[in-house]
């Protein structure tokens, strides 16, 4: 494709598809807020008239019901995006996120928080999609390769002065210019490292918790996460066999799923605390600033870990200057995309907090191992306590799913972002009127 | 309707309108972060069998762009209302709200902020307008009437307790018990104090500007309001002009409409200050706890108020653990109902702080006042430092507009919560295909 070409290329369509799997038939990703989820995605394709046969493809997450809703959402900023240049797009990707978040008007149903922003978000990611293939690299090492001038410019510092400034974020990622290709060549070589919730789930027996905890050791993993807070008694016992299975060198990490008020969350952790949690996650309410800091407070040294429901950087920017967290947990597919969630790296980075993303859900794994590499090779230059979490769920569906092995995300090489899924998934599963759907509602 | 007819009677129907205001062709309502709103209403019909022709009228609030993803939201949660017996859902209001909220697949589209919590308080509300209608009340009365132990069964203290107990909400209201008789005939003689914005939009010139400061005077307000941020020369004058036009004793509030950093709205407001501002409403992220308190503490004695945008009765909490605001500015649809604002009056309540509603919108001052006068009647007792805003926009299109003279709010006396519409309006702005639009878009 000649540049001419690529300058008259312009976005076409924006296709929103409503695409569920029946994961409650299975109690597969069940846990204390979440008895009987559907994991879904309001999938994202940006067409264009390039004729170069490259879409952008991206997705937001929910967890069935409601992805109707979240589709529509996402189908409200097409104005945003049709008839617009794709090199306009492609290469001021911090522009068009900002144009997206700035609506005067959709800012009313968040603003930037809920089913809007994840739409941003996904819109957002689908433009990354289609830029990253564009330059013909995976997400990560597009971003790898930007100077650090050109990352400043990815980020909207609305909102983050008083923590965060341009000068700052130029500061942290110019230290971290020398070593970024040995970094690169370290992730090709042996990946990054990964942590596993497949054991963890709360519909499982005690005997298969132990057999996935003990399967996940012996595939490399050193932490393994499980679900709390619907039982006391359960989750004590729960605990227990997993730290007797495990022993005392693997972190155990036990995620509540925002269950509990203040208090509540302080007495059921330390009746967990004997057997040496490694972190709290969502003890209570994502938006609950306050609370997870009086939470970390009474529970040191257990730590506190929360992100993937936090709205915006704004409340994550509060959580490291309220000291309420030792971990960020970032999302793919909850904040503004990429550009929002290098904005949240570079405020970690700040504060001096690891970074361990969410991940699970659909596609989840695949997107955000990108920033976790990206922030390794060019905002930390570290992994150090930085784990990727990993579900084995539902990678089946992804035309580059990710590959996870001794207990470590393999760098993706195919260009792009990783949440394209194949044709097949997204015709049986479309909802309702997919082959798989139409039986069952 | 005998007690047998009314057990019997279902829920039919949740019907939803997308109804929209051309309101951006005359640039009322335009501030520094919404230059060109259409207001518009995500519109809430319930309907039943009881044969007794009432119906729960309410809405969610947008500016335009994104109600039909409201629509969307609001349809979503049809399964939880329609097919339920009227007297289940009219006779325990708090379970109702619960049941929405806590719709295990939902809430990942919040929880509770965003598209989903606005529908969910849209539907809330629909539900008290109905339950209020067949007690024969207006709102306002129907909630003073209840006992101290019927008003704390309508609260969801899921986050609240390390702030606000069930215990304290009962020592709160009762200790409000005595002289509710008393209050409710001086609001049926006098009704609320009421501020108005109708001079301060940012489209105005300094003429009309002082003349609606004048003539609003003149009408009884003892406050006004000017919407600020745009471009500080201008506000600079524009404030001078409104003082110089009002004298020293009218109250004059400013709102930034969260436009600023936290130093910008600092030293934005240092310039205002010579000319004695009362509050600066929304001076940054209404996400920012933290950003507000420390403007709070700068600017001190000027109030910090905040509300229309705050998602959720944590983010509230937290705004007064924190001492983050003078004012607490509820907002009837952009919570989860009736009832998350009994939450909120009670969390303000508890530390002290007085509720000055937001309003305006559409439909937002017929719905407020009814939960102002509660708080007067039932939970604090006084209107000393409190007015609900009054902006003389679209009451027309109602059914029972509200009556604001002599700078107050007279008390509603027709049964519901009062935002059903003309059946008219409801065809006429139906948007894309009503008469309004159809030659517009």
């Amino acid at each position: 494709m000649s540049r001419t070409e690529s300058a008259a290329a312009l976005v076409t369509a924006l296709d929103v598809l409503d695409v569920r799997f029946p994961t409650s038939e299975h109690l597969d990703g069940s846990d204390a807020m979440n008895p009987e989820p559907d994991y879904s995605a309001a999938y994202v394709v940006l067409r264009t008239d390039a004729g170069d046969g490259l879409e952008g493809h991206a997705l937001a997450f929910t967890t069935g019901r409601g992805n109707d809703a979240q589709a529509a959402a996402i189908a409200t900023l097409a104005p945003h995006v049709v008839g617009r240049s794709v090199a306009e797009v492609c290469d001021d990707l911090g522009g068009f996120a900002r144009s997206l978040v700035h609506d005067p008007q959709l800012r009313w149903l968040g603003p930037e928080k809920g089913a809007i922003h994840m739409a941003t978000g996904a819109v957002v990611n689908a433009a990354w999609d289609l830029a990253a293939k564009r330059a013909g690299r995976p997400v990560w090492r597009f971003l790898a390769e930007m100077t650090p001038e050109q990352l400043v410019a990815q980020v909207d510092f609305r909102w983050l002065s008083d923590a965060l400034t341009p000068e700052d974020a130029l500061e942290i990622l110019r230290r971290a210019e020398p070593g970024r290709e040995e970094r690169v060549a370290r992730l090709l070589e042996s990946g990054y490292p990964a942590y596993t919730t497949t054991p963890g789930w709360l519909g499982y027996s005690d005997e298969k918790l132990a057999r996935l905890a003990r399967e996940a050791v012996a595939d490399g993993f050193t932490q393994i996460k499980l679900k709390v807070g619907a039982d006391l008694a359960d989750d004590v016992r729960r605990m227990r066999t997993a730290r007797e299975t495990v022993g005392p060198d693997i972190r155990i990490a036990v995620d509540a799923n925002q269950r509990w008020d203040v208090g509540p969350a302080i007495e059921w952790m330390r009746a967990l605390a004997p057997y040496d949690p490694y972190w709290i996650e969502e003890p209570t309410s994502p938006d609950d600033i306050l609370g997870h800091a009086a939470v970390r407070r009474a529970l040191r040294p257990i730590k506190v870990a929360t992100g993937e429901h936090i709205a915006n950087r704004v409340v994550f920017k509060q959580l490291l200057q309220a000291e309420a967290v030792d971990i960020v947990q970032i999302d793919s597919a909850r904040v503004g995309g990429v550009n929002e969630n290098i904005a949240i790296l570079l405020l970690a980075a700040k504060f001096g907090v690891p970074v361990c993303p969410h991940a699970g859900g659909v596609g989840l794994c695949e997107m955000v191992q990108h920033l976790s590499m990206f922030d390794y090779v060019a905002v930390t230059g570290t992994v150090e306590d930085r784990v990727i979490e990993y579900v084995d769920h539902l990678h089946e569906h992804f035309v580059d799913p990710v590959r996870v092995t001794g207990g470590r995300y393999l760098a993706p090489s195919v260009p792009g972002l990783g949440a394209q899924m194949h044709p097949d998934s997204l015709k049986d599963y479309a909802f309702p009127d997919g082959p798989v759907w139409s039986g069952r509602v």
